[in-house]
């Protein structure tokens, strides 16, 4: 950012790039982009030394700062993680271009041919926290699905954010494309991000990643569309018709195969026909994972080292070796308490019933619902979608892990030979 | 509304009522909704006259507030239009239920079954202006989608409104339906359409349906998503490779066949090669619908009875007989002036030539781009929607002719047989 410019004005010249640069990056060929992706690999391989030093700058000014250790873990770059960068950039250079894609084009009455084609959003702003891969990883997806890309990083990672950004620009140079096609803004000026999310005219779609204050800032003030995600508080139900052994595989899975992901399973709800016999199996099964568990009171009675749940409990996203277990009388009661406390992310239900598993299905309004399998398997990459921007919360444009497909939109086609409207 | 309560509590109260209700709407199988659809329309038909006696009232005092001609005719309910209205309910029962509908159900590699199942949006609010028919339009959209509604139509159709409205309760009741799946705001305060764009714990989208200043307001103030219409300044570009017979047609059909409508095209762009055999050809044929030409310094040369454009000229929507004509010196030329001036929504190129018809179709940004075809045809029922509840020109959500699907969300489902993450 240039010394003479006050912040307002430098992100409107910032939105202004951003925008024509998008014109450019629609029209891409597949060849086009993912030969910028490997030259932006290839930049950024050579210049290994540099990132890992821009990084140790980044993680002392952290610890002056007083940054807890979980935050520094998060701030740090090690060669094993940016081979892992460099990785995801090949993947997305490996996974099919939605842009173009043509689809459901027939014929109507009238004779004319009518159909959809998917193209870019536009400008994509990412506003994120403390790691610096996401600035690669947001910036090669929206760049793969032809967007241009407006990056606002943490200010605990601006020394390794500006280097990637740097082998970003230099990699789309020597690939021939326009570097404003993914910009970073470089200063740390909260005021930046004020502006990014009430720019209509320059930013299509906003995507923030972070904790839920930062969200929940960024829905309250955005002035142009946001993709978020907010909690994940998720359950698994053990029916009355479950196959015991099933449900202690996943649901025990659901809750600790990762801690501090957002599909971990935190309320388990298990229904009062097999609750004296479940409940045992479970602690026993998840005694090694040192988990706590609080329990409702008729739970409690079928576990020997559970403490008490309290009311908000129930809607705790956890994100740690913590459990709340309740036991209900009926699906109708699970389905209940899902709709008061879940975040509408992912529940399971475990069960040999087909009616109750189709009713379930229905009748739970989560971005994701399952039978017979853990909560963890709600991730982009298990779905196929090949990588992942993130998880929407919302109903509205893209629900659930959001791929490439949830970066574009579809435009109608029409084929014709001369028609008219009668 | 009860005459004990401000109008944020009465809104509060109308939204709970209509998020419990998007509980059952959900839920609801494609007979119960059909069914509801018949029986409004069996009450609506029994009350035609009641109807007309109630819209005699609201043109009464239109006409005392002075309205326009044009206004009153638009709040004007005559038997035949009453008819279509009528017809209206009958043929969103025959739609296609979108509810449901499971698709790209496939098998991932750790063995679970991945698909997307269409679901509801939940509740959608509805903001219009003056056409009472809007009541039953959107809200037997939402209702065949599976969502609750909250509508919201302008004071001027008030007792008309508030007439349909309860044919629509009754018509909900004697189909054994929770009547509150479809409200009326019915309070003319306009401190409701505030409350209404700002309570996302009720409201989960709002598609306002009016002029471009109410529409404005309510993206500017809303708080949550709003799917919105705004210009239709259309471009009908005939290229040096058009077949002249066909841009004459096609061209004409676009300009004249409505002109009120917002697919109707508003610019001309003629490449300058055939503008001195088009344009003269084109005059004639339009001189019997009385069409104002307003055209650049190069076609006014071409032409006998045009008018010059002002700049203000490629950025209006007329919605009357007035054209802009501008002469271009290429394809390139044509996708600049249309990038620059129009509202992205319809564009149609006149080419025989398939390289440059692909590029047109690649490369201009607009929810409908179309090849030797009338801009006319940019319409949910000639795109075999069946029915829209408007024509977005956002790219977030929906795009183009919103239908039934545009009312709904994909969720995810997953199904295992005891499938753990690894």
């Amino acid at each position: 950012m240039s010394e003479t410019l006050n912040v307002g004005d430098y992100m409107t010249q910032l939105g202004e790039r951003a925008r024509a640069a998008s014109r450019s990056a629609r029209v891409l060929t597949t060849n086009q982009k993912n030969h910028a992706l490997r030259s932006i690999a290839e930049v950024l391989a050579s210049r290994r030394d540099a990132l890992v030093a821009a990084n140790a700058d980044d993680l002392q000014a952290g610890r002056s700062r007083g940054l807890s250790e979980a935050m520094l873990d998060r701030l740090l770059l090690t060669h094993e993680r940016i081979d892992a960068m460099l990785e995801g950039l090949r993947q997305v250079a490996e996974l099919a271009d939605p842009v173009g894609e043509i689809t459901d084009l027939s014929y109507r009455p009238s004779g004319i041919q009518v159909g959809k084609m998917r193209v870019p959003l536009g400008v994509v702003g990412i506003i994120y926290e403390s790691r610096p891969n996401v600035t690669l990883e947001a910036a090669s997806l929206c760049l793969k699905s032809g967007n241009a890309t407006v990056l606002r990083g943490g200010s605990e990672a601006i020394y390794s954010n500006r280097c990637i950004a740097q082998c970003i620009t230099d990699g789309l140079a020597a690939a021939d494309l326009d570097p404003a096609i993914i910009q970073l803004v470089t200063t740390t000026d909260r005021e930046a991000v004020g502006a990014l999310i009430t720019m209509p005219d320059y930013i299509d779609v906003i995507i923030p990643r972070g904790g839920k204050t930062l969200i929940e800032r960024i829905t309250a003030e955005a002035r142009v569309p946001v993709i978020k995600h907010l909690d994940g508080i998720c359950h698994t139900y053990v029916d009355k018709f479950a196959d015991l052994n099933k449900a202690l595989a996943v649901s025990i899975n659901a809750k600790t195969q990762r801690f501090g992901t957002c599909n971990t399973t935190e309320t388990l709800l298990v229904h009062s026909d097999v609750a004296a016999e479940f409940l045992p199996r479970f602690e026993a099964e998840l005694a090694p994972f040192n988990v706590e568990i609080r329990a409702c009171e008729q739970a409690l009675a079928k576990l020997s080292n559970a403490v008490p749940a309290s009311e908000e409990d129930w809607g705790t996203e956890y994100l740690a070796p913590i459990l709340s277990v309740k036991v209900v009388e009926s699906l109708a009661a699970a389905i209940g308490h899902i709709e008061c406390y879940s975040s509408a992310h992912t529940e399971s239900i475990i069960t040999q019933d087909y009616s109750r598993a189709r009713r379930f299905m229905t009748e739970v309004d989560s971005s994701s619902i399952m039978v017979n399998a853990s909560t963890r398997f709600a991730d982009g990459f298990e779905y196929g979608l090949g990588a992942e921007i993130g998880i929407s919360t919302d109903k509205f444009h893209a629900r659930g892990p959001v791929g490439l497909e949830g970066l574009t939109s579809q435009k109608w086609i029409v084929l014709g030979d001369g028609h008219i409207r009668g």
